[in-house]
């Protein structure tokens, strides 16, 4: 591995700078404006792959995003090990939040990163994580260390909810073969707490349409004899949710998983500091659902949040209208044992009992995605702490977080495979936020650890 | 009166066509990027003042939109009548919903307008409604028939709560003297029930903001941890409106006028009819306080309405996020004999009251009124309702209805005149919304009918 080593310490700035070429293109899926990048993010993607030393390298055409594959078999005896990515970014907006452009990347040290972090979106969700594989490939492929079969799967619509992804594995079930999927899309605990990812949350993520009248009124001629589709729906989304946190949607928690004391207690070691929480967020005081702690409900505890709401006159000044309608995307995290194509039945279900006579409802779906738990007995997560050990010289801990990768349960599907998620981002890291940005320590982290998880991968088998 | 009558005759074409040009000039007050239409407007208000016959026309500068002056004085010992308008319009979003453009005004029938209607921003309010005083004034001075002394103020700030008239009228008061204001920016009850307005809702004006966290946070890490701004300011707006329909802000009744049986039979007088009501605007159930009908919920009962709501990601597709921020632009309607002023202090400390500690709050207040009511022994009530009864030939009856003038009660304070509201608009003529339009019947009608209230009015005096 000593020659592996050499080659990134040797070509590290390059690695920085490539990646920078990849950070400048606003690959936007949420944003049909954005299009032509996506493409072009795809076409550069793929170069990237080539580079790399990869082989039969194709930008696969979708109904939606091309997704980019590549591979390197060496031995069809060995395992394979296949690599995901995503390179598309959430929108930038509140640009006007961003202390430097979005889609030009620059470096700033910050408290948690005195080394230095690579500000701009998708540097760390996903570009600067999946990059880490592409040099990593690209250092064990030119120090002949490549231990196994790799093959490679960057997709350009993880942040609009895969769409396309599990037709394009249910199409290439045997081009895509193998034993293990790895994901760096997901953070540790600290620079200082190495953890894999042993649990996702699931998500259900549905838009609300409320109409009243059939055109907007003038609030001082109607107001008191009309349904106000704002107030009603901010009535709606306030009744969701009980005073002790409790989400209201009947069935709601029928199917959640109760952990039990000890599970507990174990998620409980690792050392989350509410104060400092608190702080990096600039609350002073967290609130949630009753009986649990702050690491408990973020991360096995189910959720809903208004993501978005708009409805009415939100312009400079006041206009004094009644609008005809009022819209929210409410998101739902979800746990184990829950269904996502449940919970969307169950939320229209109550979400249209509850909305007045006086209005009409109309619910439209968005993505979603079960959660997901990988076995602590898993050989892909024993390897994956293994090689976080020696590279951070410490006890790598196992950690469930909040977020959702709604493709890990579609690759156990569709490939058999279960998916070892091994993301180095921190949680700070203001992804999906304005001012996203990765540290360059988790950055060559990263890169300096693949190897060692290919290598501990083969070992185990 | 004949001669005049038959000059409005001989002019209505060209009347139409001036008005039409007036109706092409954006001059949104509320939003900024309309500045120079606004002074374009006023340029053009002036240009029609001098052609009407009126003297010593000016622009008036203020510290915001221009104000249009202009007179008349044939004889320092006859009264004095002051004509207010506004040149000013709403914002026209959402331009999608609009048939034609609004700034292109348009003839087209429709099923209460047989004859035509004027499509166009400003078309009821207040351009077409202003402008047949200018043009009844025309007509009286060119056939020598103007009974008074005339007055006329028409300024550009109305829809954004008249802020710089107060300074204005403050400042003229000598200039402004006057015995009544007359004031066209009203409706009348039905084409065929003409009514002249007597009382008006005061107004409160407020915008809420909500803050969590420091930044958008991902809703995947941190949902179910931290406040959600979106989830809460919605728990605040339905906390503000009980099952009842009751508002409750501590003390916000305290001060509302009761009627009597009587007023109230009075007010029921009126051939409201419910089912047309809804067929209107397209309701299948209305809804309401408690106890009321919907007469009197939209004229004698203040409210609270959420005119304007946002905050997180409002784009297309989905976005997991938690906003740091929400937002929402709340108005209260506001009877006899609440204060607007008091009305501000306990909204900003009962909504102060009610957050959460998690969460920050600031309320911000737009403009503001207090409510008025014009008793039906006032001399000019009185000539309004007989000039009325004679054009219309059917019997006038007294309104009260939900809009918000506040400026009738500035004229009170400053000049001591009491405001006769005699609009000719309908209340389905779509003011402040998509597709405004102003009827062909009740433009003329307008025309027509105020000289007769000059006439009656310097007779009863």
């Amino acid at each position: 591995m000593y020659k592996t080593h050499q080659y990134q310490e040797e070509n590290k700035q390059r690695f920085l700078d490539e990646l920078f070429e990849l950070l400048r293109i606003p690959s936007v899926s949420a944003d049909s404006a954005y299009a032509k990048d996506v493409k072009t993010c795809a076409e550069s993607v793929a170069e990237n792959l080539k580079k790399s030393g990869l082989e039969n390298v194709e930008i696969c055409p979708t109904q939606g995003n091309p997704i980019v594959f590549g591979e390197k078999i060496i031995d069809k005896n060995l395992p394979t090990i296949l690599v995901y990515g995503h390179y598309d970014v959430q929108p930038a907006d509140p640009l006007e939040l961003w202390e430097t452009e979005p889609f030009e990347p620059v470096i700033k040290k910050t408290e948690l990163h005195p080394d230095g972090a690579i500000f701009a979106r998708g540097s760390a969700d996903d570009k600067g994580q999946f990059f880490m594989h592409v040099k990593a490939l690209e250092s064990m492929i030119n120090t002949q260390s490549l231990p196994c079969n790799v093959k490679v799967v960057i997709e350009g619509e993880e942040e609009v909810g895969s769409i396309h992804l599990g037709g394009f594995l249910e199409e290439n079930k045997e081009k895509l073969a193998c034993d293990v999927v790895v994901i760096s899309d997901t953070h540790i605990f600290s620079n200082s707490v190495p953890t894999v990812t042993t649990g996702l949350r699931g998500l259900c993520y549905v838009e609300v349409e409320v109409t009243g009248a059939n055109r907007d009124l003038h609030s001082g001629l109607y107001g008191g004899g009309v349904p106000n589709p704002i107030n009603i729906l901010s009535k709606m989304i306030a009744s969701l949710i009980d005073d002790d946190g409790k989400i209201t949607i009947k069935g709601f928690y029928d199917k959640v998983e109760e952990l039990s004391a000890n599970d507990r207690k174990e998620l409980n070691k690792l050392p989350f500091d509410e104060e400092t929480y608190k702080k990096s967020i600039g609350l002073r005081e967290i609130q949630g659902e009753k009986g649990y702690n702050t690491l408990e409900r973020t991360s096995i505890r189910p959720t809903l949040d208004v993501n978005g709401i708009w409805g009415g006159y939100t312009g400079e000044g006041a206009k004094t209208v009644i609008p005809s309608k009022a819209h929210a995307k409410i998101s739902m995290r979800l746990v184990p044992d829950q269904d996502t194509e449940e919970i969307k039945r169950l939320f229209t279900e109550h979400f249209t009992s509850i909305a007045p006579k006086s209005v009409t409802v109309k619910v439209t779906p968005h993505h979603g995605g079960n959660a997901y738990v990988l076995p602590s007995s898993d050989s892909g997560y024993i390897a994956a702490k293994k090689a976080m050990d020696k590279t951070f010289g410490k006890e790598t801990l196992p950690y469930r977080t909040g977020g959702s990768i709604p493709i890990v349960s579609l690759f156990e599907k569709t490939l058999g495979a279960k998916s070892v998620l091994m993301g180095f981002g921190l949680d700070t890291d203001a992804i999906h936020s304005p001012n996203e940005h990765y540290g360059l320590f988790n950055f060559y982290k990263g890169i300096e650890t693949i190897p060692y998880f290919f290598q501990y991968y083969v070992d185990g088998k």
